[in-house]
């Protein structure tokens, strides 16, 4: 007497659910112990097909980058993934292959980051199938990384590469962007797998969690969160735009396009971390990136004041666009 | 600076995000204390326009309406909710006068069930209107009330009235039924108000968590729900269906049409609790939810073996279709 969803939820979504508190997803609701002396650090994000990512986006990635773009926030908070709930919208062209895949994916990712699945949702919808996750981790109590607790004097320092991901948006919608950026196919894929896999930085966590002053998630362009920091915190940031890391692939596109520089830094799915630290902070922080296989670059200083300054050859830059919005 | 985004959160959103974890909804992610010694028991639900509600429903119903099946739930596991997560992907179609509505019915309910707003996603969507809740409240470590932990001799009760929003529906799709029921003005608005508003017995909540063996949420059916909760315990259940709660409205109802009494058992959005508790335990159970201005009604008994019997008239009553599903 199961129904089509106690099915499919049994036969792809079971296998993701280790974790005791989910009851093999067959109860009405999961349970988490937290560590004593622990918070729990709450975000829900999702994904709309033709809306943050293609609709011939493989399957495989749909659910890893809903995943992947709250572990990215749990990160920047200095939170420890526990585990997560899903919410998915089938459309009604989704056959089992397709399931099968991005549940795949899914289930890979939760081993991937000790991120168990502990309960969810699934449900058709006549529109574009849409994912939606909600990811807890955990700090200790109080710890809680914030956006506003930046102080002038404090370094500015970001993880991994800035820009890979619009520039693969880009070489998405027009293929021929690559020769005319004088791409390697090496580069191009590497573009490409930057927008369609983000890579939050939860070997980082801890490091965040003990080194930063402040830290977000660089989901919406550099330029637009470094903004939204300096707001929440009422201080004002100096960027050395020659500092800010780029990819070989990126350098690559910007020698060709420099004005490519813009999308760079104002285009959205980096998924990096943007961090400010009291300067004698910088070489841990340095340390667990390194032991991460993971970049850390300074890119410039928390003043007095208030705004985002880009500085290139001297000069400020100013943006058409200055943050990615989906909305 | 601000997005369109920032704005409408600013504006809509914001009000209902009265805890200091919430950040005013200012930070990447929000962050909540379990009290010590407490477990967080966490639930996802959501609602599609046009699949879960009709597209002309009031704005102000649809996100209490999201929020309170996630509510129902919490309350069958016998937690205390402490807050919510809030996804929304909106119709090209809503306007600013919807959405204000929306919050507004959202914020009511975030007061009136102390469960503030702690965070979320709003995306513009080529598709319906979606609302994506994720719900926690708290137990006492290890006391989640189960699915799976009934027993043979225990007693079925049942909160309020059975069959209302299923037989609500119905009106709704037809209004000519109305006369065919020969129901009042009131009792077509009772079961209309039934199917628009669940009514989450969060009041209940903690008469659960003492005195249940087993519990769940009903809100696939009695009939479909009580089955799971059988197979989950690995017991049988017997139901005399003269004993299972109707209001006047639903009574009229099946009066006029005797048929309707599959639709009433097997008919989805009750949102009410199933429980299952020793004999002794009924007279506190009773006497928390005559304090609560909530009916609780035995309805049967656990048996050993399999499966949940609906005895009507000497008879096991057969259904066509034994659980409703949206899927």
């Amino acid at each position: 007497m199961e129904s089509a969803e106690d099915r499919l939820i049994a036969r792809y979504f079971r296998p993701l659910a280790a974790d005791p508190g989910a009851f093999a997803l067959a109860d009405d609701a999961a349970v988490v112990t937290p560590p004593a002396g622990c918070d729990l650090v709450l975000k829900t994000d999702g994904v709309i097909v033709g809306v943050h990512c293609f609709p011939d986006d493989p399957p495989q990635g749909i659910g890893r980058k809903a995943l992947r773009m709250n572990l990215s926030d749990l990160a920047a908070k200095g939170a420890k993934p526990i585990g997560f709930l899903l919410s998915v919208a089938l459309a009604k062209e989704v056959d089992e292959a397709w399931l099968a895949a991005f549940a795949a994916g899914l289930g890979e990712d939760a081993k991937r980051y000790d991120c168990p699945l502990l309960g969810g949702d699934t449900d058709h919808t006549p529109g574009p199938t849409a994912v939606v996750v909600a990811a807890f981790g955990t700090v200790p109590h109080g710890a809680m990384v914030l956006r506003s607790t930046a102080r002038a004097g404090d370094l500015i320092a970001v993880t991994g590469t800035i820009g890979d991901a619009a520039l693969g948006v880009k070489l998405r919608q027009d293929t021929g962007l690559g020769a005319k950026w004088r791409l390697t196919r090496a580069m191009h894929d590497h573009l490409i797998d930057r927008y369609l896999l983000p890579q939050p930085r939860v070997a980082l966590a801890d490091a965040v969690l003990h080194e930063a002053s402040a830290a977000m998630d660089v989901s919406d362009g550099l330029a637009g969160d470094l903004a939204k920091l300096c707001r929440a915190s009422g201080v004002a940031a100096e960027i050395d735009v020659a500092r800010v890391p780029l990819s070989e692939a990126a350098r690559t596109a910007l020698a060709a396009d420099p004005a490519l520089i813009e999308t760079a830094l104002t285009g959205g799915d980096d998924f990096e971390i943007v961090t400010t630290l009291a300067p004698d902070r910088l070489p841990r922080l340095r340390a667990a990136a390194d032991a991460a296989g993971v970049a850390v670059t300074e890119i410039g200083r928390v003043q007095a004041g208030s705004g985002a300054r880009f500085m290139h050859n001297g000069k400020a830059l100013s943006f058409a666009r200055p943050a990615y919005s989906h909305f």
